[in-house]
């Protein structure tokens, strides 16, 4: 899977500056900002491998990660300073690392010998969970969780796609690219039109007649 | 623990539409309404498992569960219309489970050697803290930790009485339902009676002479 | 290291303490108040033992602890009562019980064989982020996050000084006590001084000319 070292060392450093610009919104200083960046990057991975009882932990087996991390919260203020210039630069390696994330979350989860429903959930979590421990952390309502620019059902659909070709036989490597392209465009159309759920709302009135 | 089974199914479903109603109350997406009606109804398990380190977790062992409670996200908006007439309808379910996860949870401990009190207190995690989580996660202060109707209290009256029984060589089933009955009994009446703990609150005086 | 121990006891007192004053500003009842209690005092060391999949878990492994946190919630009226006279007290045992849960902290990160910048994050967890816990379960923005005197920052700098040392094979408890005072002086320093990082912000207006 070297190929894909590109595409994760990516996410890393996207996620990082996703959990920055969280974190700066709350006025913390440098200890949050790594906290929350940290988080953004790692929650989800983590939670799937306490889940699945793995060790070691991904950023304990990769221990350059945390340090990238660490580093890319030292330059939080630059990277601030030039913030309107990098955002709109995100989109795209944001939506490759949360399909690959996604993807191999549920290949980890189906290894680990879990139903294929439970593998999905396990890889929609490693790919969109980091972003709600950040909230959380942030003492927010996650943004995964309300009505807005489809995230969580993308990775599910995508992981369906990546599932499905395996149990078709088709041979790994060319299932997680079909699941990475259709997470990847679902996602990005998702974001480009505005694609949204609504919210599921209690009804103020009681039911009338019926 | 055949017999149990009902109860356990029951449990789950109440604890979603709880779930549910929680992350409707915020405004949140189906995605938001799945995840809380997860956490509520799996969190407390879950942290039980990860702290005792069982594998797998009580829901990817049991896959049908998360699929029953997705399904019962995808049915929100409908659950969500007849609300007013399925809430009266959830007190004494929600207290049977919450009292059988307690029981259970605490029987784990125990099979796994742990001290009678950290015991009893896994237990009452099992049984209570899916709300705690889902309250975190939907940004609120947990209800059960705020003052209101009893609830951790039985489940840790509950769970002390099925485990003096079983000390005194009960056999299990009767400790358990002994200890069902206590909780359940224990409950409702805190809900109808109103019984409640006191906020504990630093005085806004200094403390006078003395 | 059985001359440790009564540190470690008067941290898990402290740590107690500081979780019942959270609690009582949000109004919690008992429930709540040992629950705080609860995850300020053990869940650095919780969280650690997940990461490293350690067990059991510090509390599950000396059930006495959990038992002293409940004999204080019990009491958090009386200490509340007394809470001018004892919130004095309570700063230098904190910096020193926080010292040493870093240091132990690393040393068992260390001994999973893990890198020594993930063995200091992970000794810096064990020892701040109980508190983290605690806020997030109260429903605010974690106070190790934002501006204030430094904490994490002198419990990271004391955990590489304790691991310098041992990499110069100064024996484990010399290196442990310079580790400690390291963290202890620079911590009460910097409450004494009010030592702190500033927030990161993001600039409200774009960056201009360069």
């Amino acid at each position: 899977m070297n190929y894909l070292v590109p595409i994760e060392f990516l996410a890393v450093i996207v996620s990082s500056i996703y959990g920055i610009l969280l974190a700066a919104r709350k006025g913390m200083d440098i200890t949050g900002v790594y906290a929350v960046a940290f988080a953004v990057a790692f929650g989800g991975g983590t939670l799937r491998d306490l889940f699945l009882d793995r060790t070691p932990l991904f950023w304990i087996g990769n221990p350059h990660y945390p340090i990238i991390v660490f580093g890319i919260a030292l330059f939080s203020g630059l990277i601030l300073r030039h913030v309107s210039r990098i955002r709109p630069l995100l989109a795209l390696p944001d939506a490759l690392g949360m399909a690959l994330f996604t993807l191999t979350g549920t290949g980890y989860a189906l290894a680990a010998g879990t139903d294929p429903f439970v593998a999905v959930m396990l890889g929609v979590i490693t790919g969109t969970f980091g972003g709600v421990l950040g909230d959380v952390i942030c003492n927010e309502v996650p943004t995964l969780f309300v009505p807005g620019p489809l995230n969580a059902t993308c990775a599910f659909t995508g992981a369906w796609v990546y599932l499905g070709l395996l149990r078709l036989e088709i041979p790994d490597r060319y299932a997680l690219l079909s699941g990475l392209i259709v997470i990847v465009v679902f996602r990005i159309l998702s974001i480009r039109r505005n694609w949204q759920f609504p919210a599921v709302r209690e009804p103020s009135q009681p039911p009338g007649s019926k």
